[in-house]
């Protein structure tokens, strides 16, 4: 007998966590990885938090808890919708994930059977091809434009029968892309067409730097899941998240998140809904964007100066990356060979491609570096793509 | 398409969950949920565990953090295997699980291809036929014996092919019983002999306050996997847990682990950690273990004096339950429907047996309420026995 099960055959390793292994030490240069700037973490406000719930709510705040997780903070939650999205998602249609990843992971296996067709992005996001292989999946993909998903090519994609489309339209992981107005309404209308499950993640949509926000998918599909976390405006190790779905799917996924940990650590949500109360929580979030403002003109300004005009790469207008294409005949594997001599690190593009491909791209992440570190970085970068260039 | 997968159609909704939505009103004598006494929880000593985890390491605490865990957590668990159990576990071979219903998930997903034959105590742990049935094994069940599994059975259903056997052998949930060692080591040999991985889970093996401590079944087989879990000695809202299995399942778990939710909350595992390190979590053991022992004086000797002679009960030698069996002829949810109309609730034991069967059973938890609401709930549920056997 195998020991392993089946499922697991397909599942990849994160290329970016077995990075993160070797760039640990201090003298290299990361933009490996998706860390936010730990600089802007609220940990006096947090201490305060931690020490109010416990001197307040100890017992409740450490016994086991309801599965949907700490019905204040799903209120919180509620509110900010309606307030910034202007949707009405009912807390009782909001269930606390252990961070979104593990929302990712709840919707494989309540929605995917094996076989079943799961559009993805063309990069798209790695976690989501981890949780989602897990549960076989024929994976299909879809290319981004600068403007987001390309429309024909979605069109064409969910003419041959699609279940699940996992898309994040807000400064994308791993391209910084932001799906247009337009392409939102266009995308929304074929996938209700096709009564594709739309799946929009959301862990960067409040940290927009520069231009103007644009209404969620959600607002053209109403039977669409919605995906957030807190991990980008307060902090990833509180691990926390939410997932939104359609009431029977809710309700599929509630009896999976009790069979998968229960529910979400109750001390950590009471610590977050105390310091969303205590603090403003948009004037921390302005103060990242400033941070996460100057960091990204660092990158994109030094990738102006240093990098060579057949080198094409995004310009975000808020989240964590910036994402580059090379010359078809430049493998970023050999520049990733090549830049780690000279202690920089990035995550090639390849992992990000469901179906393969990508070999000529890569993503750097600005948010975990300093302006004068990411310019020599970025400076490193570019002269040795000029060198394997020549 | 049917929009929810096939796999979620045979997983139970935890009937103790839905009961415990019931009980919530405070008049209720609850001997229905599996809560420990929040009396015990750590709270002062947490929330100065808190204040330095963030005035010493903020930064780190509230990172993305190592999908294994934090290292000196596993560095911890490792040296109290060896100092309790005279177990060699190195903390390479440890997994931070958030909570250990997630090592049971984990397990289900690393292991378990549809239709694999997993073996069941009868009565057997709720939260791992939960796990376990989304990844759709065939499960077969083996009877308790008051020492432990019935050999003759287990001998007989592991001749069949079994892929894994899962056992809580200290103060068991439901049962409260305690394999005897010679149970554990007849157990083990046919368990090995047969090829059968064994999943030893001991989240109350740390509470026994009579008799003598027994040696783990993973001393007579070196092959076992080994759950554990800080929510019955230090609290269940941090849902902080372990698993520990052979190398190549190890790297599966991890990898299962990082599609899961990257990581446990890196700020309780270090909280935790704190805690341990500045305190004694021996003395912190031995007051539970003081409460616990009264609760469960109370609890049998109230059974003693006011059920009727037919009734059987287990007299448990350490951790939180009381496992009852009724004449064949009382259905258990009559019993519970007539109890709770006179405000006392308990959890029926169907839920507990994997291929059915147990009508006449039911489990009682007595961690949660003090001696005198022991008695006055049992005195109750003595009467309606009473009178529904007259």
């Amino acid at each position: 007998m195998r020991i392993i099960a089946d499922r697991m055959k397909n599942v990849p390793k994160s290329f970016i966590r077995e990075i993160l292994k070797v760039t640990e030490s201090s003298h290299v240069i990361s933009f490996a990885g998706g860390l936010p700037n730990p600089e802007t973490f609220p940990i006096k406000e947090l201490e305060k938090a931690c020490v109010g719930v416990l001197e307040n709510d100890g017992k409740k705040a450490l016994q086991y808890a309801a599965t949907e997780g700490y019905y204040k903070l799903r209120e919180f939650i509620s509110a900010r919708y309606r307030e910034k999205q202007g949707l009405e998602i009912p807390p009782e249609s909001i269930l606390i994930t252990t961070g979104s990843q593990q929302a990712l992971d709840l919707i494989g296996k309540v929605l995917i059977n094996r076989g079943d067709r799961v559009l993805m992005e063309e990069p798209g996001y790695l976690g989501a091809i981890q949780a989602f292989s897990v549960f076989e999946p024929h994976f299909k993909s879809v290319r981004l434009n600068d403007d987001g998903v390309d429309i024909p090519a979605l069109k064409k994609a969910c003419a041959g029968g699609v279940k699940l489309f996992y898309c994040v339209p807000n400064f994308h992981n791993p391209s910084g892309i932001t799906y247009s107005d337009n392409v939102r309404r266009e995308a929304s209308k074929i996938l209700s067409q096709k009564n594709v499950i739309t799946i929009e993640d959301n862990p960067y949509g409040e940290l927009r730097f520069m231009g103007e926000n644009i209404p969620p998918m959600r607002k053209y599909n109403d039977a669409s899941i919605l995906l957030g976390s807190f991990s980008k405006v307060a902090a990833p190790g509180l691990r926390l998240g939410w997932i939104s779905a359609p009431p029977e799917i809710m309700d599929a996924l509630n009896t999976a998140k009790q069979a998968a940990d229960l529910h979400t650590n109750s001390f950590s949500q009471r610590v977050l809904y105390r310091y969303l109360t205590e603090n403003s929580i948009d004037a921390h979030i302005e103060s990242i964007k400033k941070i996460y403002k100057i960091q990204r003109d660092a990158m994109v300004g030094a990738m102006g100066r240093y990098f060579p005009a057949e080198v094409l790469f995004t310009k975000p207008e808020g989240g964590m990356f910036v994402w580059v294409t090379l010359p078809k005949k430049l493998d970023t594997m050999r520049l990733f060979n090549a830049v780690i001599k000279k202690d920089v690190a990035f995550v090639p593009g390849k992992p990000f491609y469901a179906n393969g491909g990508g070999d000529n791209t890569l993503r750097l992440n600005y948010s975990a570096c300093p302006p004068d570190v990411i310019e020599e970085g970025i400076k490193r970068i570019g002269e040795t793509i000029k060198e394997l260039l020549a």
